[in-house]
């Protein structure tokens, strides 16, 4: 299964950037990661819904048909690490073989894109930044594929 | 206010040390933050009682009765951010000047450590490794202290 990430605003962290890395190189023993950024854009708060709103047309514009497609927001549903990982299988067990996560920016998704129907999730009540939140959905992604091959993975 | 993040298993993963250096560093300007890790026990099926146990007596030793004590734990409760801020500034309101963070290790805490009565706190309901956890939990006090000082966070 090939997996896509799409964020707006690519990871500047150094520490953030090399556990991505970490756990893209481990991944890919499962199959291909994608990471894609759009450019961050103005945070003024004039400016923010109108770039909300450019954000979304990109999203919408990156949305492959063929993909399974879902969001990390907030208001997603949240599931164990062993619920996501038995979602995965089913998604295998039906035939995806493009799963795309779209992460957003900081100032979230545009109702466009909200509205679209995709499948919400949320990774914790908790907000983290969206580099973060890359990162922690690549450990999970991992986590679920060991959970699925058995393979042991202690940290 | 000091926090004090206890754990078991120092982090070994490069990134992980870095992050959670960049984020204590931060912190550093709300109050002293301190990192004790006890050493990993074996994991083997015959040993994880014992090793819980005797982790479980190095928590408790570690418990001073001055301190506010929180439990990482997956059936602890979850608060969003602006939720954890908002206690974390009770606790400074009632004159809480130490804050304990349990973190734990990764067979979890013996049932000595789990009846003590202290607060349970769950970062989300997926399970994270334990060094993602202090990690997640340092970028959270800093966020929560943000939010109380009314500083910009944006990343």
């Amino acid at each position: 299964m090939n997996i896509r990430i799409v964020g707006t605003g690519k990871p500047k962290s150094n520490f953030i950037v090399e556990g991505v890395e970490q756990y893209r190189k481990w991944l890919g023993a499962f199959g291909r990661v994608d990471l894609e950024y759009f450019p961050l854009g103005g945070t003024t708060a004039r400016e923010r819904e109108q770039v909300k709103e450019r954000e979304g047309r990109r999203y919408l514009k990156a949305a492959d048909s063929q993909d399974k497609i879902l969001l990390l927001d907030a208001q997603g549903e949240q599931y164990s690490s062993q619920e996501f990982a038995r979602m995965l299988e089913k998604w295998q067990n039906i035939g995806v073989s493009n799963l795309s996560f779209f992460v957003g920016g900081p100032l979230g998704f545009s109702n466009e894109v909200l509205s679209k129907g995709w499948q919400k999730l949320s990774l914790s009540r908790m907000t983290f930044t969206h580099e973060m939140a890359v990162l922690i959905l690549l450990e999970q992604l991992f986590r679920a594929f060991a959970i699925l091959g058995n393979r042991p993975y202690h940290y």
